[in-house]
């Protein structure tokens, strides 16, 4: 695509969007261009104004168009549980199982020493402070089970062993509709290991 | 993610790209906004400045910023073969083997009945007048070997016949570096019907 500087930007561009390689980039140029003109310009200006607009929540660390969001601002939401997630991904996925009235803690990420991400970086002591407010009782740990995850947990789990708090953690298992032979050996293992007396 | 109208926003106007579904656009989402901002903030530049200023050269059809662009401008391309693809990422793969330095012809499309695209739609009639310039020997087919193009490509060849030109087409066949266990019967059989004569 040598005939267009500009063309080659917006390729390129498009590249820092996550899981997009050289040829998806290509592809999403030629659909706005060509066929969603409309789209790419709402995409602007969605970008301009999610920049513009955005920050963190104080208290749960979303994204959030005021100081505190409207969820945590929510005055019929149960204050005494905590719910630690690491993405607003993982809160909109819990939220839609609508089981769950406390509120949270978006960590916007998860430990990974590799990457150079520890305690500080993801600002762990904010959410020591949060959990410490007096009113939080209980501190639900539901990072994911990746490696990065349970490293988080486990470490979270330390920091507030201390405090006068429940810590718990979502539990693992075979997923529900699952079939043991399609479930994986590590999954049937942790199940088997933390099965549960039926009353 | 009802916390934020601003950022269901993003989301929804992520989702104008094509692939991208809900659950990938809220993750890109969340790493714009996080992760990298300042590919966010290019990402808008980019597409404001290509919606503004990126129109159809006029002569190829593909994307330029000039009314003719640096391809077309160019005078040490070969004027008398006109190669016709689908897309300016196919122009891009044809250009990537430099072996051809003649000129393109960008349909932004294929003909495609079910969803609404006829040769009017596609604007075939550019493209017979731009093959009928006088300079324009050979026409080379080159849209893609699916279903669609393969339509694409057999009008084109009915429209161009009643004229004085050479309208070749892309060779079909065992790709190379391609084992025949590994290929599909269909191409082996297009490759043993159009099998080349060793000379």
């Amino acid at each position: 695509m040598a005939a267009s500087p500009i063309l080659d930007e917006l390729i390129a561009a498009l590249r820092c969007l996550p899981g997009v390689g050289p040829r998806s980039a290509q592809r999403m140029a030629w659909h706005l261009l060509q066929r969603d003109r409309k789209g790419a310009s709402r995409l602007t200006q969605a970008l301009e104004r999610s920049l513009a607009q955005l920050r963190h929540c104080e208290r749960c660390n979303g994204f959030s168009e005021e100081d505190v969001c409207a969820l945590c601002a929510n005055p019929r939401r149960d204050a005494s549980r905590l719910c630690v997630v690491e993405t607003p991904a993982d809160l909109a996925m819990i939220e839609q199982t609508q089981t769950y009235d406390g509120l949270y803690y978006v960590l916007m990420g998860r430990l990974s020493p590799l990457d150079g991400i520890g305690p500080r970086e993801l600002g762990l002591d904010r959410l020591l402070a949060r959990a410490g407010d007096g009113e939080v009782k209980e501190v639900i740990l539901a990072t994911n089970f990746t490696n990065e995850g349970e490293v988080t947990a486990h470490t979270l789990a330390a920091l507030l062993s201390a405090r006068a708090l429940v810590v718990s953690r979502l539990s693992r298992g075979v997923p529900v509709g699952g079939e043991l032979e399609n479930t994986d050996i590590g999954t049937i293992a942790q199940a088997l290991a933390e099965r549960r007396a039926l009353s």
